[in-house]
């Protein structure tokens, strides 16, 4: 992603450097040699320059944007990288999306995890933002039309940042609702892997082929996503309208539409053990909505037992939890969605 | 859609009675003389019989529920039948989708339309309930799980007919959000044709099988979508809440997934002028949803001139009226969007 942003970036102008981490070292040498980064399949544009990671100093030098484009699982060595690069003055933005839990199961934004090795003087002069929101990669880098939220607590930030992105593809707004937005990302990308389901199930009925599909499946469980996106936002103190918009439903829609957490989630609704899937059909693939899952989906039984949320919240996420960590097989609790108890709900389903 | 409906009915072990309009004529032969629905492609369950028309009296004698499975053209045609055919005491249940304007651009749902003709007397002794939510009919007829939401301003008699309908793959909830349910219902509609878009949009660059899609374009269309869903619900006195669910995002979800709807929606992205679509390209299908958008989107400058809204309300509902009725080429205002003003929008995205 945040070599695609390099589009719009020298498009408006700017010089851009890109720094590999010590797993992206191939794609630093083709960019540095043909200007091709291979997982996009693209050439990256004029203006773009590539560093290896022991050239990051140089390429941090003089930034007044710092961009960090790691995945979930890179958050805390990035932060070890920022504690000696970050210079006091520069505006950081993030694209991570995830949560962690301590042992009680709160949950917290990667962002504050990104910023927590950074010495206090030059962490209390750096702002901190992230990028949220329906936002395929390789769409981007070609150009198509694209909308996201770039969050942060700092207005005027936020608004620097816009203008230095937004072109007439790259449609920008901004929200001061950190928490809510993150926390969309994060758990969006759990609800996606069920978006799966609905193939894997005719897969294991060997009607991979048929002409009736599982759509109905989908939906009733992109609907019931969206009302536990609602609740987490009441629970950790986002605005309900981020979850409702391109943070919550809009991302939860592009990321339900394909790719490896989705594959993850299609060989769980085919009936493969998810222990299977992970070590066996999909070794060593990175699985952010997964890791999410047992993250998120990790803690609610921490925070039933505590009395902060009832043993009927959340049951998609819950079961979602029991397929990926303890290789439950899927099996949706249908009479548990939308409020429970199909009997006596009135106007909330 | 009624009957698919006959799967979950026989199978709860309820005698069906199907009547056929005039221009089901074939379909009802078909079933009489071979069990087979030639649209839905399936052998209709056993203890289910065919009525041509004219013997609509026989099989309207006794029954305890009539369903209108007619779509919204059909409604003023349903009820002048049913002013006839409807005997006290009896539970009406409609599947179709759509609302009607009158000249000032007050809308009304459909259901008080299907009512209207039916003798006072007896219309005051007849329920009037309605099925809403995603549920594709051919899903539906071969036991695929399907989440819907009977709704109807009698909690009794919703309850009775989630009874007598929920199987182990039909899940029924039950809303007496009676206005709200079926404003989404025909609401959805009109912004699924949008979902075509997407693709259109690559067959006219020439991209129908390029692989960077247009999903992040799509995924900003839901979420704008999402948002007036909700200010739809405020405007004609639906519940938020219920545009959230099965009969919001649930069946935008599912619509958007493909159908006549998207084909056409499809065609207008790919650049052909939209009375072209509607005269040669798909001359004689019914596009419910288009309908709807002339109806509803019709309705939007009256209601602006009269002042009940703001002209920046409902830009996406808009841009789709522009294009269906008025022939204006797919050009998405996204500025207008998540509440317009990009550089003053605060934590509303």
């Amino acid at each position: 992603m945040a070599t695609a942003l390099t589009w719009p970036l020298t498009d408006n102008g700017h010089e851009v450097r890109l720094v590999g981490t010590h797993l992206d070292r191939e794609i630093i040498d083709s960019i540095k040699e043909s200007g091709v980064h291979p997982n996009l399949d693209l050439k990256v544009p004029e203006g773009v320059r590539a560093y290896q990671l022991e050239e990051a100093e140089e390429a941090f030098d003089g930034a007044e944007i710092v961009m960090s484009g790691v995945n979930s699982f890179g958050v805390r060595w990035a932060s070890e990288q920022f504690a000696s690069l970050l210079k006091p003055g520069v505006m950081v933005i993030a694209v991570t999306k995830g949560m962690e839990a301590d042992d009680d199961g709160n949950l917290r934004i990667l962002p504050d995890v990104l910023a927590e090795q950074v010495p206090d003087d030059v962490r209390e002069q750096v702002s901190w933002s992230a990028i949220v929101g329906p936002a395929i990669a390789g769409e981007v880098a070609v150009r198509h039309d694209t909308c996201v939220v770039f969050t942060g607590q700092d207005e005027d930030v936020l608004e620097k940042l816009a203008a230095t992105f937004r072109t007439d593809y790259y449609h920008v707004w901004t929200s001061t609702d950190f928490i809510g937005c993150e926390v969309c990302a994060a758990t969006k990308n759990c609800y996606a892997f069920g978006g799966g389901f609905m193939d894997g199930l005719l897969d294991k009925e060997g009607k991979s082929d048929a002409k009736y599909r599982r759509y109905n499946y989908g939906a009733a469980l992109f609907a019931q996503a969206t009302r536990e996106l609602g609740q987490w936002m009441e629970l950790l103190g986002g605005d309900p309208v981020t979850s409702r918009g391109l943070p919550g439903v809009g991302d939860m829609f592009v990321t339900t539409m394909g790719g490896r957490n989705v594959k993850a989630g299609r060989f769980a609704g085919a009936g493969v053990p998810f222990s299977e899937v992970q070590n066996e059909r999909m070794k060593g693939v990175t699985l952010e909505g997964v890791a999410a899952i047992r993250v998120i989906g990790g803690a609610l039984p921490k925070l039933t037992e505590r009395g902060v949320i009832e043993a009927e919240d959340f049951p998609l996420m819950r079961h979602l939890y029991a397929v990926v960590a303890e290789d439950e097989p899927v099996n949706m609790p249908w009479d548990t969605f939308f409020g429970g108890d199909v009997t006596s709900l009135r106007g909330s389903a």
